[in-house]
């Protein structure tokens, strides 16, 4: 599949099939993740697959609560529940509220996981892990599976490592889950580049040629 | 190009041309970039291009010093400075190296920047940035233009936003040298799928089928 036909339809997908997802899709998006880049190439990485049923409905009521409890505190959230039912946020607030409700049936959950210690403190730890992350995302819509990036289970974070094992020190930077799309792949909306990119300076215009 | 090549063949390219860059693909790149997803699909990024070559100058003077005065003062790099010359840390620090004399060469800058505010803090802010300048990488080597993700300039971030006006209250996440490479795309070096990869808990073994 063409690059730019993927990385242009790739996006959110929160209403996904409970159809098994085969290994060897797995594997190949995995193999993308590792392809990405990370800060001084430390590949401190890792990446937990999740398909035991038990442990999925697990993990789903804690993002569930997570989600009803925790995010519309936050005051971005909290105006969009106020927008109007037509908005695109309205419309992203209604998806992920199904997501919310529906997270332990999608067939695979990817917890994207860095060790960051050792790194500078800030923004750019992230730096070492959502390039892979966003590999998954593309490799994923490649093949025709639906994803979303979502952070919100880490309103949850120390049950969900207890459950998983994973030790306190490592971060889990996204939870990722994988299915079949009952929604359909295309273009997200989006600010025009014209708002968003600057040229030369803080706010410089594009160059005339 | 295929979407699977693409990836795979995504690699740093610290050692560029000063040929020009058309608009064309400059524009292309960044249509990739504002495809990725964003916390809430906020979108409060910022792209600035960098062609000016006075300011490329200063950039690059900036990142030259933070380089050799900064980055071998943390363990990690300090530690690669000692390593063997073959060694595949060896080879990076060398071409890092390349860089840092030769950043304001490169026909493009670009700067990825974001608006933090309202965001929860620590890693997961970087899930609004580094999805798209992975699609940046990306894009770019689909057209057959070399980058690099680096956040060395963070070391002198106060006087770089004050040379492009960037208000204070946004974050630089990435500075991307483009251009033409001199040297050759392939696969990175990796850590295996095997060591980075768990299933179900942390340290969980592949099942058998």
């Amino acid at each position: 599949m063409d690059f730019f036909e993927v990385v242009s339809t790739q996006r959110a997908i929160r209403r996904l099939t409970p159809d098994p997802i085969p290994d060897e899709a797995i594997d190949r998006i995995l193999e993308a993740a590792i392809c990405a880049p990370s800060g001084g190439n430390r590949q401190s990485w890792s990446f937990v697959v999740i398909r035991d049923a038990e442990l999925r409905a697990k993990i789903g009521a804690h993002y569930r609560e997570a989600y009803f409890k925790e995010l519309f505190n936050l005051p971005y959230y909290r105006d969009a529940l106020a927008a109007s039912p037509d908005s695109p946020l309205a419309k992203v607030v209604a998806s992920s509220r199904h997501l919310a409700e529906h997270l332990a049936e999608a067939p695979v959950l990817i917890l994207a996981c860095l060790d960051a210690r050792g790194m500078s403190p800030g923004i750019t730890q992230g730096a070492s892990i959502y390039p892979a992350v966003q590999n998954i995302l593309l490799a994923a819509r490649a093949l025709g599976i639906g994803t979303t990036l979502t952070t919100i289970h880490r309103f949850r974070d120390r049950p969900i490592k207890e459950l998983l094992g994973i030790p306190p020190e490592v971060e889990t930077a996204a939870l990722i889950p994988l299915g079949y799309p009952l929604g359909k792949f295309g273009r997200a909306p989006r600010r025009p580049l014209a708002e968003v990119v600057f040229f030369d300076r803080w706010g410089g215009p594009r160059p005339a040629c």
